[in-house]
């Protein structure tokens, strides 16, 4: 057809998905190719029990809301933005969170309240692709719409530790911190550190990527060292300035529920409030949290989230809101640093869908066609099961055999 | 947040598709709502049941096999694409065929083939949206790679037929016509008409649109009135200029092959031979087919496939191939069409799947909130039954059960 031989490379930062039972490789690749549907299909399995229920919306939206809410890099620079041919200016979402809130709000008098709502699906940004980062991702977006503050914020919370939870991660591979926007706000104005809130909060945002020292530094840059002092200790949890940050935490329903759930389950080593999550630029409005790897060499955030009840605003609609989204790749390299994807093989439900008994057809002539189509086939599909075919009755019967073995057959038919 | 309201609607030509059980409304709007989820599962059930395997690509392809293979409105006019930040020229897939090519060229030594292969997935075409059509549209692709022409024409073709039995369809609703590309070529060669092969086959492939006398008309204009009886002779099957066609048509297994099967099944009257099936602009190799809505107001096609052993030719590889790609709107016209939507609900696999049993849980008071998600929920889950809470104590309780009973709950429990 055509002269000239095009690349068939994937475009940069974007990923194909190859069924795991084509690939002649070693096992490496084979977990790269399907982790994806492994991790998601374990989220799925935690949301629908939960009584989650899926939504979907398309990857094209206008650029309008990412300038106006995010500003900065994800309405910017990081933003696949380009004019559609009849001048409108959109883009590839750069985040799934919009997209429900817009969702939402197109049908605001519609829907029926509290929502329990998830989708999964892909997103785009101009980044550099690195490890745990590429320019297409596939995220969760979990929400809760339609409940204040109090037992849905320990709802959600739970979802997220029942979500670790199913990929068999051990407590101590992992931590919880959390915290509340409002608590940080009571704790600076009794403190009087209003005038230096935005530097507090960058610095305590920055906590867990820098040293003591370091941190210390800063901070006696424009506070005294009582000052300071107070918020490495409540940092620590020592002394009165972490039972005063306690103490104020107590007037929050939502972190009492969450505290005493913790206690019961003897979670605390685990799970622990903390002045240092701040869940940065994002809107959030109280509850919020975060779960890191505790791989000391491998430090890094899994997924946060939290409460945003200012979810509806640039629709001029509003609506309490908590909710998390964790994405693909994050959760993938934890799962890989405790070699938690070595045995996805063993997951029962797994196994089931993926790869239920398939039966290998060796066709011993064209004659038997029609017995195949007309007879054979649907006894099989009336059976639950599946088959793989080989019409090449030209060639030995024993490699036959052989190659629908190889291709996961459990049992062989000659016709 | 912000002080300006932003449009809640979806960029134009896309859609979101909302969790039915959220919706209040008339079932209008559900069947809207929740379709494409129900086509796509009874998909998913005949391809998966029949040894096929699904893959995934990524929405981003570069411009360049689009522009060399379709040229025309895919690769121009039709085609959304940009220029990335780093000044690469991408688009967003206009179709799906070309990933699984790209794809399948990437590994090719590393494909245990033959690949029985699916994916569902989004393409974007910029066209005025109307009905039956949008600017982001879903598609299944479904493509046997790896097998010369014989059997596997058929299974393939099989599988479409079984894709229309899943859905309810019944034999009459619709008529399946069949070709050959080889065959046209043989019949135009033994006839003489090569010169007139471009206008011979434009009249064919546009000859259900017309009726007969202007598709007369059409031919008279270069052919004798004898050569344009011999055509129309044998688009009706009658004399021997319809023997001849069917004798050419001996020559190739696959048609045999496929013939015998409609024989067997007595599916003659539905299923047929015919040289105005073309298949446009598209480059397939052999056997071709398509199924057309049989209502004569609404006499659309559903969707077409066939042979197309030039598969990886742009990217320097040979491979025999075989497929074909339904989208969701023709088939959901279809569907909605033959009232085959209205009893959705009676399907029995898709209610499990869709409508789990689910409890309704009313918390009488907050303290029962670690009995909650301590004892009742894990142990509901446990039990595979989903729930949903109502927190809200404080309202009475007859409203709050009815509410939860409104929500799709069986049962519900008092806490």
């Amino acid at each position: 057809m055509s002269q000239f031989v095009i690349s068939s490379n994937a475009y940069k930062g974007t990923r194909d998905f190859y069924p795991y039972e084509s690939i002649i490789t070693n096992s490496d690749s084979i977990d790269l190719q399907i982790y994806q549907s492994y991790i998601f299909y374990k989220f799925k399995e935690t949301l629908l029990a939960r009584g989650f229920i899926e939504y979907s919306s398309s990857v094209i939206e206008s650029i309008e809301p990412f300038v106006k809410k995010s500003g900065g890099d994800l309405g910017g620079k990081q933003l696949y933005n380009f004019t559609d041919k009849g001048g409108r200016d959109i883009c590839l979402r750069p985040e799934l969170t919009l997209s429900v809130a817009r969702m939402i709000a197109n049908k605001f008098d519609n829907l029926r309240f509290p929502l329990r709502w998830f989708s999964i699906d892909n997103c785009f940004r101009y980044e550099r692709p690195q490890k745990g980062r590429s320019r297409e991702f596939w995220q969760a977006e979990i929400d809760i719409v339609g409940l204040e503050a109090g037992p849905s914020d320990l709802e959600l919370f739970v979802v997220s530790l029942k979500i670790m939870e199913s990929f068999g991660a051990k407590e101590n591979s992992y931590r919880v911190m959390y915290n509340h926007r409002l608590l940080l706000e009571d704790w600076i104005q009794i403190n009087n550190w209003k005038d230096y809130k935005v530097r507090i909060y960058k610095i305590l945002d920055n906590w867990l990527k820098l040293d003591r020292e370091s941190n210390l530094k800063l901070l006696e840059e424009f506070l005294s060292v009582e000052d300071t002092m107070k918020i490495v200790m409540t940092i620590e949890k020592t002394g009165s300035p972490w039972d005063e940050y306690l103490n104020l935490s107590k007037k929050y329903k939502e972190l009492i529920l969450v505290n005493d759930y913790i206690t019961n389950n003897n979670l605390n080593e685990n799970i622990y409030l903390t002045p240092v999550i701040i869940r940065g630029q994002e809107y959030y409005t109280g509850f919020i949290f975060e779960i890191f790897d505790n791989d000391i060499n491998n430090n890094r955030s899994l997924f946060g989230g939290g409460r945003f009840d200012n979810l509806l605003d640039l629709y001029g609609k509003k609506i309490p809101a908590v909710g998390f989204a964790p994405g693909d790749l994050p959760v993938f390299e934890f799962l890989k640093n405790w070699k938690l994807l070595d045995n996805y093989e063993n997951f029962e439900v797994w196994k089931i869908v993926n790869y239920p008994h398939k039966v290998g057809i060796v066709l011993s002539t064209e004659n038997k066609v029609f017995q195949l189509f007309n007879d054979l086939i649907p006894n099989l599909v009336s059976q639950n099961k599946t088959f793989d075919i080989d019409y090449d009755y030209e060639r030995n019967t024993k490699k036959r055999r052989e190659n629908l073995m190889k291709r996961g057959c459990k049992e062989i038919i000659e016709l």
